[in-house]
C-alpha cells in the first residue's frame, strides 16, 4: 500500500466539484462527489438521539445498499428542523438527481453547519447546477474544501493496494472529511466521505468500515460533545476490476477469510486513521496532540473506557496545554473511569518516561517533564499491568482559545 | 427550620481550630473538629478507584460508626502515596488522639491539595498540637478556612430545627466545605464535614446522609472530573437531647416512618444542598451559576443523565460563558445523553422564555435570549414530555480563566 495524489478523485470513475453558492458568506459551501457508475454504498452516523434531518433521508436511501452520487453543504446542519427540514434534505437529493440524471434513490446527502435554520433550497439548487457542471476527475481537493465549516485546513488523503487474483489489481481509496470542531455556536459535525473502486460486496465493505471507523473516528476526542450530524459515507464502484472482495470464501466446503478482506481492510483502516488525526490536530483552539495509550487492561472495554476518560479530561488536557507535569490528573482520570481495576499496579509513560510506577510517582524531575510536554505531539501510555487488552485513542488540548471560539456568536 | 450563626461549632458539644503549620506557605492548612462526647458517625467517598490514604483509614474507622474528632489537612492530597500514604495518615490520626486523650479509633482524617507527595508529618503534628490548644466553641469559620486550597471564599453554614418528642427540642446541623476546584495541579478535593447535636440511630444518619447527597453534591459538577480525595463525614453527639431519631419507629406492631426523621433529613438536605451551590458558585474561573432542570423524563436516571449531560458539556458551558443564544448545543448534549428520549418532543426554555418547542427552534429573537443570558444566574428547563421524572443539577459556565488556572504550575 501507497499513498497517492487526489484525493476522492484518485479511484477510478469519481469525479467532484465544490462551489461557493452562498449559503456561507465568502468560502465554499457545496459539495458534489459522483461516480460513473452506481457503487456500492454504506455509511455509519451519529448515536446522537437528535439526528440531522440529512442523515434520516440518507439512512432510507442506503437501504438498498448502492448510489452513485453524494451531494453535500456545509453552513447549515438542517438539524432540529422538523418535517420541512426532512422534505428540504430529500429535495436536496431530488435536485442533484436530475442535474447528473439518475435516480434520486441514489443520492445520499449530509449537512453540517447551524442548528435549527431552514436550508435555503433555491441557494442549495444554484449550486448543485454549478457543482454539477464542473465535476472532474480533478474536483477532489475542490471537495474538501467545501464540507469545512471553521476547519483551518482541508482534509484529504488517498492511497493504492494491490489485490489479488485476475492477475494483480490495483484497487484505490480516497477520503476527505472535516473536523468536530464547533467553532461558530451550534456548528456541529464530522463528515467524511470515502470513494474506493475496489469491487466488493456490501456485506464486506460494511464490515471493513465498521472495524476501520472503530479504529478511528470512534477513537478521537475534540471536548467530548458528540454532533448531530456525524456521517462517513463510503462508495465503492468496483471500477479496478478485481476479484470482488468478500467478508469470507469457499474453502473445500469450509468457509475461509477472504485474504482481499483484510488487504482492503487495511487500507481503509489507514486511511480513515489517517483523516482522524488530521481531525485532532486541527481541533478547536488546540495546540497540542495526544495519543493515550492503554496497555494490560483485564477486559477490552476496560481499555477504551480509560483511554476515553483520559483524553477526554479537562483537567488532563488543561495540563498539557500549559505542559504541566501533573501526573497525578491522569492518575485521577483513570480511576474516575467506570472499571475495576487496581490502581496500585499501574505505570504511566509521558513518552517513554516513566512517571508512576505501580500507582505511586516514579520521581521523575519536574523540569525534565515539563521540557518534555512542550512538545506539540505528546504520547500518553498507561499500563495497567492486569491483563492483555489494549486500545489507542487521540485527543488534544484545552486552551483558552478553545473557551474564546466556544463563547462568541455567530 | 431556620439558619443560624455558628457553622459546624453551632451545634451543642463542638468545638474546632483552623491553624496555620507550614503545609502551605501562608494560608490555614490544618482543621481540627472535635466533640465532648462520642458520636455517631458516617460517611461518604469518592467512588474513583484512585482513594486517597486518608479516605482508606476513615473507611476502616467508620466500621463501628462513632467518632469524636476529625483532623483535616490542605495542602497535600496524600494520595498515591501507597502503603507509607496509609501509615502517614494512621498516625495523623493517632497524633489528634493523643492530643484530645481519645481513642485513635474515634479520630476520622480528611486531606486535600498535591497528589504525589508524602505527608510532612513533623509540621503535621505541630499543627495538631496547636489546633487542640486552641479548640474553641466559636472555631467553625477558623476550620472552614483552614480546609481551603484554592477556593476564593470559606464556605460554612447552619440551621435548627424542631424535633417532636420529650417536648420540642431544638436540634442543631452544622457544615463546612471546600469547592472541587483543582487550581493548582493535582489539587482534586471536594470536603465536607456536618456537625449535629441530634439523637439519632447511625442506620438513620446514614440514610439521611445518602438522601442528602444524592440531592446536593451528586447534582453539581464543576468540570466533570472526579476527585481522588472527595469525602463527606458527619458527627452526631446527640446532646440536643431528642428523642432518638429512627428511619422506622413502631406503631400497633407496623413499622411505621419516624416523622422526625422527616424533619432532620429536611434539614440535613436544606444544609448539603446550600453547602453544594456555594462550591458550583465558586468553581474555577466561574462567572455563572447553572441550575439544569430536566422535567418528564420516561425514568428517573433518563432526567438524571440529560441534566448531568447539558451541565457538564463543554459547549453548553463555553456558550453560556459568552452569552451566546445556544439552544442547539443543549439540544445536542442531551440528544448525546445515554437515554431513548425522542428529540421531536422536547420542550427547553432558558428560564421562562421558550427556546425550543417540540424539538425545533421556537423562534426567540437572539437579542433576548443573549440579553437574559447575560445574567449571572441560568435557568434551563428541558421539558422531555414523555413521562413524569424529574431532577435538578447545577453547573457553571466553562471560561477562560478555567483553562488558565489548570494550565499552569504548582
Amino acid at each position: 500500500m501507497r499513498e497517492i495524489e487526489g484525493g476522492i478523485t484518485a479511484p477510478r470513475g469519481f469525479e467532484a466539484a465544490g462551489v461557493h453558492c452562498g449559503i456561507k458568506k465568502a468560502h465554499p459551501d457545496l459539495a458534489l462527489i459522483y461516480s460513473s457508475s452506481p457503487a456500492v454504498a454504506c455509511g455509519m452516523f451519529t448515536t446522537n438521539k437528535v439526528k440531522a434531518a440529512p442523515i434520516q433521508v440518507s439512512l432510507r436511501k442506503l437501504r438498498n445498499r448502492q448510489a452513485q452520487a453524494i451531494v453535500v453543504n456545509s453552513g447549515n446542519a438542517n438539524t432540529c428542523t422538523g418535517r420541512q427540514g426532512i422534505k428540504d434534505a430529500e429535495e436536496m437529493a431530488a435536485m442533484a438527481a436530475r442535474e447528473l440524471q439518475i435516480s434520486e434513490d441514489e443520492v445520499l446527502v449530509a449537512s453540517t453547519g447551524v442548528i435549527g435554520k431552514s436550508l435555503p433550497l433555491s441557494k442549495i439548487a444554484e449550486g448543485i447546477r454549478g457543482a454539477s457542471q464542473s465535476l472532474s476527475p480533478q474536483g477532489g481537493g475542490e471537495a474538501a474544501r467545501a464540507i469545512l465549516t471553521t476547519d483551518t485546513t482541508a482534509k484529504e488523503i488517498s492511497v493504492e493496494t494491490d489485490i489479488a487474483g485476475r492477475g494483480k489489481r490495483k484497487v484505490r481509496i480516497g477520503g476527505i472529511c472535516k473536523g468536530a470542531g464547533m467553532i461558530s455556536p451550534n456548528l456541529a459535525t464530522m463528515l467524511c466521505f470515502i470513494t474506493t473502486d475496489a469491487c466488493i460486496t456490501p456485506d464486506a465493505l460494511q464490515e471493513a468500515t465498521r472495524s476501520a471507523a472503530g479504529k478511528s473516528f470512534n477513537q478521537i476526542s475534540v471536548d467530548g460533545d458528540m454532533s448531530t450530524n456525524d456521517t462517513l459515507l463510503v462508495l465503492a464502484n468496483g471500477l479496478a476490476g478485481n476479484k470482488r472482495i468478500k467478508t469470507w470464501r469457499k474453502k473445500k466446503k469450509t468457509r475461509v477469510k477472504d485474504e482481499n478482506f483484510d488487504l482492503f481492510s487495511r487500507a481503509l483502516d489507514f486511511v480513515l486513521i489517517h483523516l482522524a488525526k488530521l481531525i485532532i490536530s486541527d481541533g478547536e483552539g488546540a495546540t497540542k496532540f495526544i495519543e493515550v495509550k492503554v496497555n494490560g487492561a483485564p477486559f477490552p472495554k476496560d481499555a477504551r473506557r480509560i483511554a476515553r476518560a483520559v483524553a477526554n479530561s479537562n483537567l488532563v488536557k488543561a495540563a498539557l496545554a500549559g505542559a504541566s507535569p501533573n501526573w497525578g490528573r491522569v492518575m485521577a482520570a483513570l480511576g474516575a473511569a467506570h472499571t475495576k481495576i487496581n490502581p496500585d499496579k499501574v505505570d504511566i509513560y509521558f513518552d517513554d518516561l516513566r512517571v508512576v510506577k505501580r500507582g505511586m510517582g516514579a520521581g521523575t524531575k519536574d523540569k525534565i517533564l515539563r521540557d518534555l510536554l512542550r512538545s506539540k505531539d505528546i504520547r500518553i501510555t498507561i499500563d495497567l499491568n492486569q491483563g492483555k487488552n489494549s486500545t489507542t485513542f487521540w485527543g488534544c488540548d484545552l486552551t483558552e482559545k478553545y473557551v474564546r471560539i466556544n463563547k462568541s456568536y455567530l
